[in-house]
């Protein structure tokens, strides 16, 4: 996170991160914090009991902060969940392995499992920076210029219109002259329209929410 | 990366990453890349030209990598897309700003334009490692469970089933039954149905595309 915007807020102090890891509260002198999966398969599962020792550490009873699994069976994340988390106490991220955690601490920790999007990672850790990046980006004095918090992608289940900047003509291609016009209601106009068949082209699934919700 | 097992192949040489700096062919003295958007409004958009020549040098024409630009309005990156690219010549990934790139040089460089989640992030590059570390695991040698890789999430658009390990009860919860039974056509019909409950509970566009299939 070092070279992130998120990182760069960090070192400000505008947030705080605390990490656990998992293995300080593994079993016996090797610390183990897995094993073969009931019932059998590939891969190794993280014990109920070791996990739980860890969130107990990070968060014990009666701390506010939502408790998140990192799980490609998750809620897949989305902007609406993102203001809410950049707008609560805090949160403690649940970085497992894939191959999977034992489902009872799922339970009696309240884990709530988020996806950060259906493919399949190694860890939970990189799904913890996107969610972190996503979440950070939005909390006070992080971003420099606080309008474009507002005016991005998803706030309005719409893609965003294309963008051009100088140089006026690039090998050829001139920056549409609607956007030269001087005219503010015909570029307002032409966004709105950019995006509308953006989002009806590449993304009928947010189209559907959208035209519901007009 | 360091810590990741795409980290531990990169140092291992099962693949290779090479990085460029788009500030390298920034224009001046002050190596801008950026400039305000045509038409108004917040934010900056990367200029085409600046970006053009980090693409041409770091991918000449007749480069066969697919060029692939990390942006929220771009196809929703899913598991097919993830061992296409792990099978082919490698990947030029190019990590903009969100505020935007210049419309021109996606469509001049022939970018695909590929999103890890309707999320906005602070920049691409947390959406590169999301798409490196899918990519990679997929990769010979990485994985050192080479069964693990073939039946988890999102390879049979259904949810993973619950998993148990070790301790038999923890907190008063036991394993299923079934699970240690040790007939392994049950566990096969308890985990089938427990995959498909959770799709159907969590995920009715999954469960819709699985229906559609069989």
């Amino acid at each position: 996170m070092g070279i992130s915007l998120a990182g760069r807020a960090l070192e400000r102090g505008d947030w705080d991160l605390e990490t656990v890891a998992i293995r300080e509260f593994g079993e016996g002198r090797h610390r183990v914090v897995d094993d073969t999966p009931a019932g059998g398969s590939p891969g190794m599962v993280l014990r109920a009991d070791v996990l739980a020792r860890a969130i107990d550490h990070a968060s014990p009873a009666g701390d506010e902060r939502p408790r998140i699994l990192l799980s490609p069976r998750g809620e897949p994340l989305r902007q609406p969940l993102v203001r809410e988390l950049s707008a609560g106490p805090g949160v403690v991220l649940v970085c497992g392995r894939f191959e999977g955690v034992d489902e009872r601490v799922i339970e009696r920790r309240s884990l709530r499992e988020v996806s950060i999007g259906d493919v399949v990672l190694s860890g939970g850790e990189i799904a913890a920076l996107v969610l972190l990046d996503a979440v950070v980006r939005l909390l006070p004095g992080v971003m420099g210029n606080s309008g474009s918090g507002e005016t991005e992608s998803f706030e309005g289940d719409l893609l965003e219109h294309p963008h051009y900047t100088r140089p006026a003509v690039w090998e050829g291609m001139a920056i549409p002259p609607v956007l030269t016009s001087g005219h503010h209601g015909a570029v307002e106009r032409w966004r709105q329209a950019e995006s509308e068949r953006l989002t009806r082209e590449r993304r009928p699934d947010l189209w559907a929410r959208y035209s519901r919700a007009r």
